[in-house]
């Protein structure tokens, strides 16, 4: 079978070995006769499935022990509001304007209180990530929310900022997973599954137990942390099969060298592709060097009336999903861990037969 | 490959033929050499997914256009919350206590405002449903909220509560499309997949449309029901390959026959195994018979002690998940649609054979 070179920005590829192993378990997982979409939560053969892959994060992203990691639904915009929910007080938070993405984490904030704007992108119309200098934090705010990672316009952080005591709390839907992290330089990260994680239907959330309290007043049960930190995520019945993927994504990430690997891969493939953009006339990126995403790499045709022709071939030619956000237009080839070299090599020989048959 | 008979009471069995066809294309959905988990929510191919997914369950449901069916997350859990959040107001509601599932909402509710009970189970221990005669409703409610079938003890509702103008909001996570049902009877359904459905982390709501209004300040926007009307299920990544395997389900519930055919066979499978419980005295149940689940058989052994020696034996014989839910013991036999009915014979044939090595 054929498969396709999909740059989708999420959900996203997988790892076709994991893709192997759930399709040839499907219908009776380690010959138990059941498929794990089938095992109950609360049996042994998966909560064992359960811990292995808490504990196999834990390995990889080597977790420190005083923070919980939560598998939980709903995706990074419930913890848009989960996170002011339980965290926000009084005290009102700072959260960093980069983007789409931010700026949904900000509105949703805006409903349970104060919020202050500590930096923007809006120098260089957000094309690029705000100096470490401009950033102006309150020292009595509740946390600090940020995005390393925006996905729609290609924007990265390439450095953590310096919250001093002030909490730490990042959107990592984009960048988890995909190069080494120091945890304990944040209070709360949370990432939607369906980008290095697995598939759509999954939330991962790290949080460091000092923060995990009492939320406002009429929140959900369901959205209250402590809730489900004393459940261990199965204060009902949790997204079994995705946490099943997600655990087989782990293991594969540990049999392939870890973060460390996964990072020298995906800076190899990202710089790759940004010297062919960055070598041509032809084609233009908008993203200002330092601030480049090595998983959302946008760019357009210099002329971009040939976008669209550009996009068909691309389609035609087994690269599938180059199409840009519809706010940004133009492409978008997005990188994740699951993106083989060879698949951004092939772009690249695309882009180069286009440019000489278009150019 | 053996396939186990697992009578788990959700996650629970799925279709086998639904999950040999969700095996044959997990790396390469239709041709496109990617899998749905790998399909961009946005595109082409998942939208035509979920499309056909909605219209296959608007058919074998027959719903009427005024209702809205929304794929979302979080589990009926997630609803007990939603539904008074979005619905209670100023008026309250009256909700129907007939066990551990109708407490849960209950609870949650009271947290969202007033709460009547409109009815319970008392009478027989909750081993029994309230007779209609002894319901009694607020006309002024905002709604009725009832449990058509409570998962653990085994009992349901063989009418649908008569509540005038009021509107009939039912938790159907263990019920739904197991047999006929007339949507127009009720102002909002809600399920946990986990059952008839499909994989755990995805939720089915239908919702007539005069009941999608603003909810209580503070509510989460991800629990705003207007929100997910609105986008059509796609406002933030849904559970993609969860609603797809729905989609999957469904298609085989109609190929099967339909509704009505699913009536007939889980009539048939629950009543042969009723009434070897009623001709036993070496086995009993405690439900009432008018108020006897088809999708969820609690029995024990007239000596209790003998209860673990039949679930270790059981295990054994390829007959899983027997177990009884903790705060009821015994056993629990759920036998949704997935369910064949030569599971149930297996059943039966081991009841008898340790009875007679035991009795």
């Amino acid at each position: 079978m054929v498969r396709a070179y999909n740059f989708s920005s999420g959900p996203a590829m997988l790892p076709e070995g994991v893709l192997e192993k759930v399709q040839s378990e499907l219908l009776s997982w380690q010959g138990s006769g059941m498929s794990v979409m089938e095992l109950s939560h609360r049996g042994k053969d998966f909560t064992g499935i359960a811990r292995n892959a808490e504990a196999t994060l834990r390995r990889i992203l080597d977790i420190p022990d005083e923070y919980h990691v939560l598998f939980l639904q709903g995706g990074a915009t419930s913890q848009f509001s989960m996170v002011p929910a339980n965290l926000l007080r009084d005290q009102g938070a700072d959260y960093i304007d980069t983007g789409i993405w931010s700026r949904k984490a900000i509105a949703e904030a805006r409903r349970y209180g104060r919020v202050r704007l500590a930096g923007t992108g809006e120098r260089c119309g957000f094309s690029c990530i705000p100096e470490p200098g401009s950033l102006e934090f309150d020292p009595d705010a509740a946390y600090v929310h940020y995005t390393p990672n925006e996905t729609i316009s290609g924007v990265e952080f390439s450095y953590v900022p310096d919250t001093s005591r002030v909490p730490l709390v990042a959107d990592m839907s984009s960048t988890l997973l995909s190069r080494p992290l120091d945890v304990s330089r944040f209070g709360l990260i949370y990432a939607g599954a369906q980008k290095n994680i697995g598939p759509a239907g999954l939330t991962l959330v790290l949080i460091h137990e000092d923060l995990v309290g009492e939320p406002v007043a009429g929140t959900p049960t369901m959205f209250d942390y402590r809730v489900h930190v004393k459940n261990a995520s199965m204060f009902n019945t949790p997204p079994t099969f995705a946490w099943y993927v997600a655990g087989e994504v782990f293991s594969w990430i540990e049999a392939e060298g870890g973060l460390e690997e996964m990072g020298v891969r995906n800076r190899r493939k990202a710089e790759k592709l940004y010297a062919h953009l960055d070598n041509s006339d032809f084609y233009k990126t908008a993203v200002e060097p330092g601030s480049r995403s090595w998983m959302n790499i946008t760019f357009a045709l210099a002329d971009e009336t040939c976008n669209s022709a550009f996009l068909s071939g691309s389609e035609a030619a087994g690269l599938k999903n180059l199409k840009g956000h519809r706010s940004v237009g133009g492409m978008r080839a997005s990188l994740y861990n699951a993106m083989p070299e060879a698949g951004v090599d092939v772009l690249i020989e695309y882009m180069r037969e286009f440019e000489r048959t278009h150019g």
